[in-house]
């Protein structure tokens, strides 16, 4: 075997994925891209705001000498500060610059708190369905996951949490707004779920994390609003990046940020900048934190996902499917027709739809659509929505 | 306690060094900038070649729609096709785009190939002094590192090697130019390293890849030239950067190739690209793989660091230091005049002079100085060298 056994097996777990996406890349080559109609990916169809543009046109034409070298792990200190001032306002807690790192995105966040956290053995609470590669994630440092129900209305079911919780629990990893969903936690729950993390910690005498994974909280709809997290509670970590509310998912730029109140926050910082280092990242890339420096609060024009949420809603609702309302991120995930949501998936391949079935975020008969696509790919879409609709429910 | 064990213990292992760095900044502060000769960090000191310059401002300026969204977790088509040519022509082998992930630095490379092939419990033989870091990728993924000394004048020593390889080997991790002694590993020892290798495999059954840590193979002295690994063995695997060839350490944009020779080459490359993604890196920084793609070939002008080893190596020698000259990279690694290194150090910064103790590397009695740095520093510090020089020796 040229590869680690776990890797071999990780190849088996997602071999039915990607040969999905293989047929996907097969069927655009036949029936030609514009027949195809691909919402498998969350990959933003949208273009940087001009903003993004003017600010590294500036930076790069300046020609500062030395500004692409190392700076200390963390970052360069003006970007931390800025980020801090930033979250600051927005989860009214006084967070400074030395409570930032800037990251390799958030999937480079998360590795770095995990690193910086988890013992072998320990485990981590997510709430179901989750991004897939959160069990990889707590894998790569020997913990494991433990996946909780939510609600019918894919809230948090605390009382599942609560139970979930045990000896072993070192942080809950929870998403919102939520790759699948699209589901947002109201305050009262986030709310809820601070006041059971601190009794949990003194019962247990350990600290449990709460990791925040926030990559979609400025795409938001409807006057909907992401709770601050650290407002509700201490020992609270966020993990988030650009990659979606300014549209540069390539470019690898993030930030994790602690809560000044989580005891001895300062070991711990000291902990996730060395996580930082020794996992290979090293830093965040430097011109991109000295572009996002001056971007905070700046993202792209969300209405053209609304425009796509509104219309798959609209149409799957109408034609039969169980959907709930996505009030944030780009994803909806419907009940699927069948039980077996791998069958269903494979049905819309045959009608050039590509979707990933629930079972790839640990929740079997469902299915997600990524919608930050070009407008024509849900128009050619829809119809098909609507004949499989009328074959299932019609 | 807020942090995992292993990073707790990791602090202890880097206190002195931390406090070091600290007492450096304090002098820095007390003394000012320019009269604190700091030799600590690998930090390129060179500005990035006017070619890379202009490429920039050309790509950023053009403004392409969708140029910083994802991409395959390898990397633009393009710019693997591109790194795949430099080499092939480098490295005597036909490597094509299907060979190398786009990686985020070397660091991240060596974490992906590590992740990729260690199962835990396996070792990694490394000759010593070696970059300290290795040790925490190594642990990363459950192995353990096997050091082995290096003769006096740093070059392989084949037949401690081949002692140190059991059943449980399934990587040799060399760096060359080597950091911290700038040795160049002749093309002799590569060779005869390639054919133990090889006879290993034989033995053992198992493959044991020869993973190489490259980031300096452009930065080399007098004519020297880093010999091609992958004409020396099947089973080798490239780690590299242009952390230090283009001076952007700070952006984070390096390689691995595989050699297509290697058995099942194809499922070796699925398991790297799984662990990319899967260890947080998702894909190297998409403007910098865009950046280097058109940047084959084109380095810094090395002169700077020429003039550096040249006045170093020459003072030091004439003081009575015992040092091996360096053939490449920026290190020079002379002895320690006392048994007691970080003692030296020591003595070393109350001169205002800042280096790192051999016991860094795995390799007591010694101590490294950076010469990435501007001509100034090392002028300040040679009248230092020689009066210590004076004092054991004269």
């Amino acid at each position: 075997m040229p590869v680690a056994k776990k890797i071999a097996e990780s190849f088996q777990r997602s071999s039915w994925i990607r040969k999905m996406f293989e047929e996907g890349a097969c069927l655009s080559e036949t029936h030609g891209c514009d027949n195809v109609f691909d919402f498998s990916i969350g990959n933003p169809n949208l273009t940087p705001p001009a903003e993004f543009q003017r600010v590294l046109e500036e930076l790069v034409c300046d020609g500062k000498v030395g500004t692409h070298g190392y700076m200390p792990n963390a970052g360069y200190r003006e970007t931390r500060a800025a980020v801090a001032d930033y979250l600051s306002q927005d989860q009214g807690v006084r967070i400074g610059a030395d409570n930032v790192v800037m990251t390799v995105g958030a999937a480079g966040a998360l590795n770095v708190i995990l690193k910086a956290v988890l013992d072998p053995g320990d485990e981590v609470v997510v709430p179901s369905p989750y991004f897939v590669e959160y069990g990889a994630y707590i894998d790569n440092h020997q913990s494991a996951i433990k996946p909780v129900s939510t609600g019918e209305d894919f809230d948090l079911d605390l009382r599942a949490i609560e139970k979930a919780i045990g000896s072993k629990t070192r942080a809950v990893l929870i998403n919102s707004p939520n790759n699948p969903t699209g589901r947002v936690y109201p305050e009262s729950t986030i709310s809820a779920l601070g006041e059971l993390l601190g009794r949990k910690c003194r019962q247990t005498g350990r600290i449990i994390y709460l990791v925040s994974d926030e990559p979609y909280r400025r795409i938001v709809y409807d006057g909907h609003r992401v709770p601050p997290v650290m407002a509700a509670y201490a020992n609270t970590i966020i993990a988030s990046s650009y990659s979606k509310e300014l549209s540069l998912a390539g470019e690898r730029i993030g930030y994790l940020a602690v809560n000044p109140s989580t005891p001895q926050a300062e070991v711990l910082m000291e902990g996730l900048i060395m996580a930082n280092r020794i996992l290979g990242f090293v830093n965040a890339p430097a011109l991109m934190q000295r572009v996002v420096a001056r971007l905070q609060g700046v993202g792209v024009d969300i209405s053209p996902y609304r425009r796509n949420r509104d219309l798959l809603y609209t149409t799957l609702t109408e034609a039969g499917y169980s959907v709930v309302k996505p009030e944030g991120a780009f994803y909806l995930f419907p009940r699927s027709p069948v039980e077996d949501d791998v069958a269903f998936v494979k049905e819309l391949l045959g009608h050039l739809v590509l979707a990933v079935p629930g079972s790839g975020f640990g929740k079997p008969g469902y299915f997600r659509l990524a919608y930050c696509v070009a407008p024509q790919v849900v128009d050619g879409a829809l119809p098909v929505f609507r004949r499989i609709g009328e074959k299932y429910f019609g």
